[in-house]
């Protein structure tokens, strides 16, 4: 029986996440399956009860789990908080602790979504269809940091660093990937100015002589801000640092349209995962039935997928998705069709199972 | 009389620079002036004759001028150089020598230019008319590195480095431009992760109270990225650091579809400023004669306005630009039109002045 520790969060994210187990129950009754699945409190919501954003029960919780479901975190009302009191340092803390190293972020557009993209059609013709593989418990995220007083003010630094077999591990996830896809990684940096990124560079070339059959190409991250506008049809895979990878992942959800759909898995070496929506805990419509909870209810789809390989049942939830969007059901942030609110979107997702 | 040190750089930096050039000559005529033009070896350029991007010559020249205008650096033949004997190592070190802290760019879209947007035109309909206001001599680009051996292969790091009086002075920068512009101030940072961006979102914030008619808002990097795409035109000037002002620059430019025409000003306390096109070398495109000199010929233009004060000639240049537009004249790179070759389109524009 997979044990699943569920973190609802903030904001939107307890809405999301009752969708997210509405659908993971209709899997348990289709497949006769009995899942283990527990809540507990993380992030703000921990910081309200308990004091911190990721308390000892949580955490234990977590390291004795299959896979960790999570909603969202954060709120202008914990933004005035010390940097390691705050939701996001419980973020942090979760993806150390569990070691879940490989972000995968990807980015698709959705045919019956094509208008809601932000990009003129003709820039659409060949779709969508990116995976973005961002290294997730390295780089600025975690490196020495710290405010010191000076004569004049305070200096603050953070730090960049990586070593070889972090950028090893990484690389191989992303070429692995590529293997199923186009097989084409482009892995990008700032080689031009940063040490950092050299390494990272080396190291990716050295990887990349283990996979003849993949394409590697390298780009300087302000390029590929740019082409990821100007033609994103160049990519599959792309292999990026943590930092990098937050800003080209985010930039390159917009570009679907669909940011409200798009799932997210964090993994390790095994099957052990950590599945969230990449979209944020959106404070503003939390409360409002607004939220689009196809996000989260994908991100269980990969839970089933890459932690307890039931591919069948991940299947049928994508299938059902996309029945959803074809038949002109959407939420809000979705444009014009027939409009459901989150509960609604959920039980439709369920009817289609 | 003004002294101007000129580098025309590698790829199709001495082609753009030429017709820089003679849009300044036609100003001379124009307005009976006379401005002491000499060119300098820098970059790619440099490194085959003198085996270092900026040689001595250059930088004495560039410290006694009272404005460098730079075409552009780098290509393939200098990348596998090492870190600092490389082209970019020569731009980091002519903009921290000369102290040019502020680096303005406008993302501008030109109304005959709008189908080349990538954008669907709904999100047009107000224009697009963003400053970024980029801090440009400390930051990652400037802090300490390294790459040392460790008992597995290497560790590499780079330091995100600002102090107070360094935020200080380019939120003046930012908070002065915006007055003149739509008094609105979004600063970009990651202040839920990084130390430093806590003490630049802090700094900001103070500076802000000297401008109660300027609108601040903080946003973070990664959604800063997103926002762009969605809804571009709710940005006025964007103020951030080097790193994030390096790749949200360049999403902003892209957006406008018009990145041959947009041109860029270094600046610092006094009149003494570097200005260069926002694009690149273009080495695919070097000697083709279809570099596109417009962004050039605009930050010559920009020269005029910020360090010699000669604000008709630089509108003169202006007008010429978007009357040679108007009149259906296109490069290359600017979608369907008269397309004209690089010099052809600096002969245009003298033409119009
Ligand atoms: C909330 C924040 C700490 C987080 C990050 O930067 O990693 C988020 O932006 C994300 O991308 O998951
Ligand atoms: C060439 C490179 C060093 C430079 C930078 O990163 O600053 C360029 O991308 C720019 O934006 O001017």
């Amino acid at each position: 029986m997979f044990k699943i520790a569920v973190l609802p969060g903030d904001g939107i994210g307890p809405e999301v996440i009752e969708e997210g187990l509405k659908v993971l129950s209709a899997i348990e009754d289709k497949y006769k399956l009995k899942f283990d699945v527990k809540k507990y409190p993380f992030g703000g919501e921990a910081i309200d009860k308990y004091g911190v954003p990721y308390p000892e029960e949580t955490k234990n919780a977590c390291l004795s789990s299959d896979a960790v479901l999570l909603g969202a975190v954060g709120g202008p009302k914990w933004d005035d908080l010390e940097g390691d009191k705050r939701p996001e340092a419980g973020l942090l803390a979760l993806r150390k602790s569990l070691g879940v190293y490989a972000n995968l972020r990807p980015a698709v557009l959705y045919p019956p979504l094509k208008e809601a993209s932000p990009l003129k059609n003709e820039l659409l013709q060949e779709g969508l269809d990116i995976l973005v593989v961002r290294e997730l418990t390295g780089g600025i995220y975690f490196g020495p940091r710290g405010i010191v007083a000076i004569d004049y003010g305070f200096k603050a630094y953070d730090t960049e660093v990586y070593q070889t077999s972090e950028i090893e591990r990484i690389a191989v996830i992303a070429f692995e990937a590529a293997l199923k896809r186009k097989k084409k990684v482009t892995s990008v940096d700032k080689a031009n100015i940063l040490d950092s990124s050299r390494l990272w560079r080396k190291t990716v070339e050295e990887i990349s002589k283990r996979y003849p059959d993949v394409e590697l190409n390298h780009m300087y991250v302000d390029n590929c801000a740019m082409q990821l506008i100007k033609n994103p049809s160049q990519f599959d895979v792309i292999l990026t640092s943590n930092m990098f990878g937050d800003i080209l992942s985010d930039e390159a959800s917009q570009l679907t349209g669909s940011i409200g759909m798009l799932p997210s898995a964090s993994l390790r070496e095994d099957k052990v995962g950590l599945y969230e929506p990449i979209h944020g805990s959106a404070p503003d419509i939390a409360g409002t039935k607004k939220a689009n909870p196809l996000a989260t209810i994908l991100s269980v789809a990969m839970m089933l997928e890459y932690s307890f390989n039931l591919l069948d049942a991940a299947n049928d939830i994508k299938d059902a998705v996309n029945k959803v969007l074809e038949a002109g059901y959407r939420t809000f942030d979705l444009g014009k069709g027939i409009i459901l609110n989150t509960q609604q979107m959920g039980d439709k997702v369920v009817e289609y199972i």
